[in-house]
């Protein structure tokens, strides 16, 4: 199921060197000042140009809006986006078909679809559809305007030294995995709900359908679980609810309690190597080494701020808009 | 929204110091052989009598079946199951009302309900909540019989020798957090779905409805950013999906690849703690220190294990029903 | 699944000859005085007593607020409410096990459910679990103070002297259908959307959950489908939209246009009837004739009209807090 | 929102004088052969040329299949289809912009929306997106393949003369409302939910969703209401559940029954009328009379057979699909 949220729904598709990827952004309110030029920020901040360790493909990050705008401004109807692949070479994956890349969807998106899913570069499991993910973000961050955000790589390959540490990679012919951080200032106090809808099960929902990532952190989650509560505790200083310190990452009992939303995405290296990997080959039944050739991104994790972000954005953008149901006039 | 799935859906209530808690199972297959006693092993494991670090309340928790089990078999309609409160003395709360514990959800609960929250023991955001996951990981265990869950606490207070730093942190007045691990063994191949519902994003949204969860990780997923993907990469040993090595904990693409699902659940130490805690009285908006007294949970990831493995069977028995619906005959 | 509405959710659950039956209402806003008194006029209205073709069984519709109420006021947690079954015989159903009574879900039912279901008195497809649709309108109403609503019998068996026609139907063994017409006032502008969340759509879906329901009218909708456009379309007559006709229901394009909202249900006769009527015995395989023995409703719409009302209030009510999450401030 | 379905999920967007109206089809189980050509007959049926009472605009319904289906096979991803609009001319709109045509959703839109809704034509209330629900249901068919529909208009304007009374409603240039009747036969056992996703729930959920539709009725629900029991019930004559007659349209309890599911929609006449109606004009607040110039539906029911037919497919499939998550083996 492609999509996400109760109030502000978004729904995603496309695959990865099919014609387009896009989103129907269900929900919006009326009235928002949107066009191109707000979605061109962020959707740069996805594809840094020049990038050691990203790949050079131009795709072509240029938003069409086909629906729920009017005269520059959102209408309340469905708000669709979409996004035309360009510069797609389908055919250098061929080879790959019958020899799934470990650390990818290859195998399992194949099994679960009875081999009738579109496998050229990934897919409907491609990274590419992130591309839909920051167009909702710019959406949402509109729906939620006083709240800023502000993301970052803090480590790749284990090291805070991160371009050396892709370099390096990039010239062994492997790849990394990296930490991005994000911080989420202004956001209200009384989003999200006791158990099933906290503020950390709606933004991990969102957050674990980036792909690569394996782990996501509230706060000093982490640490917490070998400290002590007279340590981890965050002292209260105001009636309002400001605090002393902030290892909850903002979220007290699953809701919003008014400091920064703070939380750590973990991101595994990406699947596709220049180095030799074990794999089988699904024809033959026999054990191969693959290795993928082309220039591939040797850390996902430097395009990922923006998507991290926009994906808090937009979960934000949702509990928000159920909590304005609920305001007491 | 106190409800969790899409065909296997659970819905929760109640407050700890008021006449019960309980759940709601709606799309439950019918002809589940079910009663009492099937509740009582994993009830158990949730409350360890005599167990270091956790509370002596006797709380009853007897399951009680209202609705949906008809001679002994579920019925397909919903399924209704109670556990009254019993042994609460709510008075020794009082104290505590105009002063929020740090930690704690009493005053993002204020503030969220306008102050119409039953904040005796946490009300609705107590722990003792999880008794209905307990009881509804029961059922879902029983949709998918062929998946076996292990689970336990693998560290407290950053120690593996959990017993000795519990005891510690008893004498000490504090509390500390721990890790639990769970492991889910013969999950089939392709659960879950390449976005919104990744089996880790399905996953994730129950385990952090857990109170006090605060991190969540898939197999290796925070050694993984900082690996390189020579190292991380499982590598496929069979034409079926067999893989070397299980980094991904089980889950490539966000859909099951039929090695176990293994997780991690990072777990903060419990707020109430004998130790003084500086937080705000909030009638006459000092500062004050708080001392919570009475016996409370050292280490509520002791009683963990049961819950996340609930947690986690009820969400693959959530998405085993979606994957069937798509079987080919 | 037995689950209804997007931000204020209903659940209910039970059988008629077990245990309870209930419901779980989910997203009711905090700060609603509720006591078990505000329940039992509507209550009453659905259990007519001494009112000819309607069942002398006396339920126990006394409502138990287990959860979500603190000292008088909703908390903004889950509210349940239960409803326990006295007075019931099973025993006078077991003939009718291998019988069904045309014209109920006594075979669907078994069929569906593989035969687990709970049979005794229709089970969980009973009339009895309207009394939880009426509960969750006592609530719905307190979150719409604003709208007043007004429901009534409008005819019976064809006939305007609905008191004569039901006599005389119970005179002949015979059960007769009926029209309940329910009117809304005070709807504010705006409920609705466009297309799959319609006014029409989402009361609908709700009205058709009610036994027995086989059709639904808004407005002059039948007469409509008969006429011209001169004549149907309502004049509009002033700058918020007031008009000369109300042909429309009070509702324009799915969205509430602020006139009342007018609808009618129309119910079918009730399957249970001392009349000979012909079936299969389903352990035979041999047509027989059934007649259901003791005293049942004869006309089953006498007692709708509060629970037609329950179930629009329920719908207006969940319409309402969405509306509410999109006002500007 | 606009979104339809538990598993097979519609989500329609799009503006009648905008760029373009579509689907994405969520829930679409892989390796269904899926052409643009197979969706062509239905939509023709939707557009029929040269027939009197409808209009002669040319749009262009050619389907664009943008995602999910790949070598001629669906994907499993979501499902994009889009239509784009030709032949619109939005200046002849304009003048309607202050006057809202009586029937129409002209001032209901304006008021929900803030005036931020795009007018011209209809925007996103236009039948125009009845081409998307169109789409959807050639999906669906193809899920539920085994299931044929048959759908007609039976009568309008009141008489079953249906081309002479459009003519004459034509020349007076006014405009008519008539019956839709549709048949789904060789439905399964079983589909549907007790109460609120009862067969008839889901079906007319998305009915009324359809532009113009007031009233839903199933078998002879209306007859009905005016019957009794021993005519109204349906004779079981079989073990497998085959009746003698089939009164409740297919339909017993809210679960489908296998007999044809057989329901009549009752659709008003088309707002936009060559004869002068009363309205107000929302710029001086006073009243005027306004006359819808050029060429439009005088019967929009004639172009409703498959529309009615698509929604009902789309349920069907969502709720076979539902289904098949709960067949024992």
């Amino acid at each position: 199921m492609d999509t996400f949220g109760t109030l502000f729904r978004v729904h995603i598709f496309g695959e990865s060197h099919g014609e387009c990827v896009g989103a129907v952004l269900d929900g919006v309110p009326p009235g928002l000042a949107l066009n191109v030029e707000d979605f061109l920020p962020d959707l740069a901040r996805r594809n840094p140009a020049n990038l050691a360790g990203t790949t050079p493909r131009k795709e072509s990050d240029i938003p069409h809006i086909k629906t729920g705008v009017f005269r520059g401004f959102t209408t309340g109807a469905p708000l669709t986006v979409l996004f035309y692949n360009r510069d797609v070479d389908s055919s250098k994956y061929e080879y790959l078909r019958a020899t799934p890349r470990p650390g990818s969807a290859d195998l399992t998106a194949k099994q679960k679809y009875c081999g009738f899913n579109d496998y050229r570069g990934g897919g409907h499991f491609s990274g590419r559809l992130t591309v839909s993910l920051v167009a909702a973000g710019v959406v949402a961050k509109k729906i939620v305007p006083e709240i800023r955000f502000c993301s970052e790589v803090v480590s790749a390959g284990g090291s805070k030294d991160v371009e050396k540490e892709v370099l390096r990679a990039l010239e062994e012919g492997d790849s990394i995995g990296g930490v991005v951080e994000c911080r989420a200032k202004g956001v209200p106090v009384g989003l999200g709900e006791p158990f099933f809808n906290s503020v950390e099960s709606v933004i991990s929902h969102i957050l674990f359908s980036i792909p690569a990532v394996k782990a996501v952190e509230f706060g000093e989650g982490i640490k917490g679980a070998a400290s002590r509560g007279s340590e981890f505790n965050d002292p209260i200083v105001s009636v309002k609810g400001a605090k002393a310190t902030n290892n909850s990452g903002g979220i007290e009992g699953g809701i919003s309690d008014g400091s920064d939303i703070h939380l750590k995405v973990y991101i595994k290296p990406p699947a596709s190597i220049a180095k030799e990997q074990r794999t089988i080959n699904l024809d033959t039944g026999k054990c191969v080494d693959v290795s993928v050739k082309g220039r591939h991104d040797a850390c996902i994790a430097l395009r990922a701020p923006v998507v991290v972000e926009a994906s808090v954005a937009v979960a934000l953008a949702d509990l928000y808009l159920v909590k304005k149901a609920y305001e007491r006039e």
